[in-house]
């Protein structure tokens, strides 16, 4: 029986993964750094390939999952941030010339939601809410069984919604987006800026501070870092107001490292949340739910696409 | 051939008018008023759709256009602001029991969408944002072709995102809600402030005043009635930007009567739409237009779920 092949790109790593047609427990993973021994990226993701390929099987398709943005329709990633020379690179003709099997291509965060609906935390709901909060905030919206994808394949991107007039600058270059006020960044740069402005706190010793170490300090009960969190779970709890007014889902996904702080960042997250809808009914019936599938997301994702690919 | 019935119910008007199975020209019209004569308003209702039916031919279905907040699933209207005693109205339920063919409820601005999209401005356009600005801010969206429900059919409601923390009150109780800047009475409610403030304008006078007093005092050069329509523009800019990152869709479609102000709305609107996207990508092949269905948007979006509920 036809196998399939999921690739999961990021800045540090190539992932890869192949199922059987109708299985969602890996045969075999594999993975590598995405830079290094004078290969180029893309070089390096066919070896990867190349060394994951079943022995006798054939190959009903590769799917990758691709930071953003990107043409899902065309196969193009328009630009990655940590890969230098992906500029507008046409990764599915380029993998297709290699391989000779149908390539699918998504968008990480997309491709999380479309694995947490059929895999992972969000199974059996036709309307579903993913936020990936991490270095940056991520999203995915599944409408009806099938994922928001937009004209050019480009919606989704709830990281990038305005939450503050003239708010702190964003990743993308615009100001006071939910990812300018949530996001681990976000979290990291608000402590900085408070200690810069005299604020006492455990970690005002510290060099560098990450998202991380505010959450750490948090636990120990540091109350800028407390103060940190819960600001980016009220920011957060806002937003997701606005995105169930917009899309009415049955449940919210929610994942990403910055999650992991738990209550210090989710309770001022739901209260706002609870405070800001219009009308109650949006939060009847409503679950909101960590993540399932963590680091696996991109991966499981992309086995997501395949089915769906191979479906229609 | 069957024909199909379509009703707008407004606070003030009840509209009817009768299709044949492919039509799109309304063999019939009526309409009354909502209120009356010593008849609750479903009488009301119900005495238009009788004097409305086809004299020799089956009826497929009803299509009911209704101010929301309601429950299109399985007919219900949650409440009503200007028709006392339908508060968790069953209107579908209660028509079919007088007229024994299917019925079909809408929320009014969802449907307008779905008219946009089958009929008017949006014709051939399978991804559609669709803004409707008067008293209130109403939404829809078209996502391949098909119209954005959500999981209990409250999704859409696109004037209720928050754009400003802190802003002004919105009719929905919650605070800086695009609606609560830059629909009708966000713009009449914005002069009133600031005459009340020492503002000169040649609105001083006035004992009341209205959106459309607003935009006519712009129009002769009043320098306090075009900042409000250029302020209004710019917050329906920034919002529009985050609905493209949201929806990413192919064309804008604004209605309403505030619209009608034309660029001293929409030049501020898209110059703030331009400079607030994250990426140029987002407005490649956009199109930004006006409603073309006007004050049949409630009529023929209710003929569109007709044909789309006979469809399936």
């Amino acid at each position: 029986m036809s196998q399939i092949i999921a690739i999961d790109i990021g800045g540090t790593q190539l992932r890869a993964a192949r199922f059987a047609m109708d299985g969602q427990t890996a045969l075999q993973t594999r993975r590598t750094s995405t830079q290094g021994d004078g290969q180029t990226p893309f070089e390096r993701l066919c070896d990867l390939i190349t060394n994951i390929l079943p022995a006798d099987q054939p190959v009903a398709g590769i799917a990758v999952a691709a930071p953003g943005p990107l043409d899902p329709y065309n196969g193009i990633i328009f630009s990655t941030p940590n890969i230098a020379g992906w500029e507008n690179f046409p990764i599915s003709a380029k993998l297709n010339e290699r391989f000779d099997v149908p390539v699918w291509l998504g968008n990480d965060a997309n491709l999380a939601a479309l694995g947490e609906w059929k895999f992972g935390a969000a199974r059996g709901h036709k309307h579903v809410l993913y936020l990936t909060i991490s270095t940056g905030i991520g999203g995915g919206v599944i409408i009806d069984d099938r994922l928001l994808a937009g004209t050019r394949g480009l919606a989704g991107e709830l990281g990038h919604v305005q939450i503050m007039q003239g708010g702190p600058l964003c990743g993308c270059g615009q100001r006071g987006h939910l990812e300018a006020l949530a996001s681990g960044t976000a979290i990291a740069n608000f402590v900085r800026e408070q200690l810069a402005g005299g604020e006492k706190s455990s970690l005002s010793r510290r060099a560098q501070i990450s998202a991380r170490d505010v959450s750490e300090a948090a636990q120990q009960g540091d109350a800028l870092a407390i103060h940190a969190l819960s600001r980016a779970g009220e920011h957060l709890g806002q937003a997701i107001a606005g995105f169930l007014h917009t899309f009415n889902p049955s449940i919210v996904v929610l994942g990403g490292g910055v999650t992991q702080s738990g209550d210090l960042l989710l309770a001022p997250m739901r209260r706002t949340l609870e405070a800001s809808v219009m009308d109650k009914s949006f939060l009847k019936n409503l679950q909101i739910v960590p993540a399932a599938l963590g680091d696996d997301a991109g991966l499981m994702g992309a086995l997501a696409l395949a089915h769906t690919m191979l479906e229609d």
